[in-house]
């Protein structure tokens, strides 16, 4: 007789429907997959977690699609999460008619899941890297997240992948190019994706003018690839710059300090949370409080000495 | 002899160069800002906050600098705050480049400010809200609150504007539109800029097939305005729109739950952000917490565990 298995060693153990169930209870903010989350932590934290950013339309699933095919073919097991964010007005998906990754389902190598931000406690970052948490588990040696260049992805990008690429293509418009600044910044390797049209070598050239600019506050100076995914070309280029910046990690004497803030900033987002969803929830059931926001709603008290009185004395 | 005034005073009292100064230290999050925002608050909440956002391109700039002479030619005073959504990884603004609104600088019933999100405790819209109590509390009859449509500033514009425009152009790209799509659902009023172009009464029927799906929740159904900076046209009837938006607001029987909701929400906020940087600093500074971090980083110990034994007990 074996004793029934619970969700974590279920995942461990392989259960391809228990991963994608608790991903489902990661995204949809349900609390139930809490225990799984903190029961699976110890076992994570090793893996290369490959961030994928860029503006829509420069072809980033196309070259997930191939860089999955590639590192399948290299013996690889790969997970991959595409980020979809979602309007903070409808919790609608901005991705929702994008061909998806090609089906793999006979491969049990490749988990792929599409993700959209809505319910999750503290956000998309936090949704993303628990996901990703869980794919290692699962036993996957790499995972893939996908996003569209904006302000609250180029967020989970940073704070999640381990590397990250950013994908452009050699003609972007001034404008595209103005708002996604802050893109240059996380770039560990830059992608000039459809590389088979002209205007690449000078992209590239431009490129490496900005990034000749020196190394990051890190010391990575980032590496420039030209990929195509309709010949395809550059594909292995792409993914030996991204075992360089792998290797470099592991080498850097300042990772150690880059995981424990990234591990402190994740604790410190989880309390914010858990208290502003306790004083909301109080601000509507609590009489006192309510009397407090009257108060506040009739102008006679301010929002921040309300809120003062409300911040909690610290412990531990 | 009269003793010397307060910044408070000072502002109420008409003295632009105060005003700027505190708009200054609530942008910077300097909080010095903080006990004049606490003595405001009062004299706060009576007027017309009218957002403007859309898309970069569609010209709202334009659109602002001719409402500002409409409005000033009808002897309205008019504080204009340009919500510079900063990149989060440089700090860098987006609108460093662009036209600013033409310098009034002999009109004292006009008072232009471009702002940054960076420092301030809650971000943007905290900031704005804040900017915004300031220009109300310094006499001005409204005011105006442009931003370019990006995630975080559609927020801005949901959270802070009591009458929200967006801006649209006749011919926007479909990526542009899939982008923007949580912007549909924030306008109480649309304006279509550039109908001097080809293809605005297209735009605009499509927009109010759009909008004859029904009214929002809160019973608004949203008003559709052609407009052109270059003829110019339209403008009255932009405004027209917005006033008869804000009477709707005054007689919804809806309106007073939502502003105790926005209240209660800007609270909550402030709650969130006064622990999350005393327990940041505390990850940093107290023997204890640090401890519990090494656990966590050992992977001895989860984030959301070390969170839970974070959290302060309530009170109040």
């Amino acid at each position: 007789m074996s004793r029934p298995r619970g969700p974590a060693e279920a995942i461990v153990g392989g259960d391809r429907r228990a991963l994608a169930r608790a991903i489902t209870a990661v995204e949809s903010g349900d609390p139930s997959a809490d225990p799984l989350l903190r029961a699976i932590f110890p076992r994570t934290g090793r893996i290369p977690i490959v961030g994928l950013t860029g503006p829509l339309g420069v072809g980033k699933s196309s070259l997930v699609n191939l860089l999955v095919g590639q590192l399948r073919s290299a013996g690889k097991t790969v997970g991959v999460v595409a980020v979809d964010p979602s309007s903070p007005f409808s919790g609608g998906s901005v991705l929702g008619d994008r061909i998806r990754l090609e089906r793999r389902a006979d491969d049990d190598g490749v988990f792929f899941r599409s993700m959209a931000s809505r319910g999750a406690v503290g956000g998309l970052a936090a949704s993303t890297r628990d996901v990703a948490r869980l794919l290692e588990a699962a036993g996957f040696d790499l995972v893939l997240v996908e996003t569209v260049g904006s302000g609250q992805v180029d967020v989970t990008i940073r704070e999640v992948a381990t590397t990250r690429i950013v994908v452009l293509v050699p003609h972007l418009g001034d404008e595209v190019q103005t708002l996604k600044a802050g893109l240059f910044e996380i770039a560990d390797v830059f992608c000039i994706n459809k590389s088979d049209l002209p205007g690449s070598e000078t992209a590239e050239r431009h490129l490496a003018e900005l990034a000749s600019l020196g190394p990051g506050p890190d010391g990575w100076r980032a590496r420039i690839v030209r990929t195509s995914a309709v010949q395809p070309f550059g594909l292995p280029e792409l993914w030996k710059a991204v075992e360089a910046h792998e290797q470099f990690l592991a080498a850097s004497p300042d990772h150690p300090a880059e995981l424990r803030r990234r591990l402190s900033e994740e604790i410190v987002g989880r309390v914010r949370e858990l208290v502003a969803s306790e004083i909301a929830e109080r601000l509507e059931s609590d009489p006192d409080l309510r009397k407090l926001l009257d108060r506040v709603v009739a102008r006679q008290l301010d929002p921040r000495s309300a809120a003062d009185r409300l911040v909690p004395r610290g412990r531990a």
